[in-house]
């Protein structure tokens, strides 16, 4: 019998950034999390000026592939898709209401 | 006398993702936050690869300017630069803590 190879762990620190820590990510959990509400496509486009739909398809679809975000059809005709905060994106709020309390904190230092 | 021009109130979540929300700066705070000592240009280099160091350097040009890292001048000859957060800084820390906490947490699920 072969030995296992073994488990790579990797660092849930440079993973959490790979998988979240970018603009645009932060930006989508941050409209859904101030929102509070299940969002259309053109409603990011609009919230996250100057996206490129390439871009917010790309991101959105990475963040569902991921588990953050949920897409949900709200009709089928005419289809209206919804992209809404799993329990998973949930647990994420609190890292942006830390950041938005630290930027309220220090706006006026350098 | 003119009356004073309204003050613009940026959304303080936003603003901290401007300022913070991206991948090299929250690597560099990160790296600062775990080794917990001041770090060299050449060592973010070899810890943040593949990262071209006009990107580090802007970065930390970036994060200096914005009070989130200070650059300490440790000798004059040879001149060795060692960057360090600042308490500025040291605050965005439990924003990576959480964020780890959470890798732990869902690795296993998508």
């Amino acid at each position: 019998m072969q030995d296992k190879p073994p488990v790579e762990r990797k660092c849930p620190y440079a993973e959490s950034i790979r998988l979240v820590g970018n603009k645009w990510s932060l930006q989508i959990i941050k409209e859904l999390h101030l929102n509070n509400r299940p969002m259309r496509f053109n409603e990011f486009m609009k919230a996250l000026k100057p996206v490129s739909s390439k871009t917010l398809a790309a991101k959105l679809k990475e963040l569902n592939r991921c588990g953050v975000i949920k897409k949900q059809i709200a009709s089928e005709t005419p289809v209206i898709i919804r992209y809404s905060l799993t329990e998973k994106g949930k647990e994420l709020t609190p890292v942006l209401d830390i950041m938005a309390n630290w930027n309220r904190k220090w706006e006026n230092t350098k």
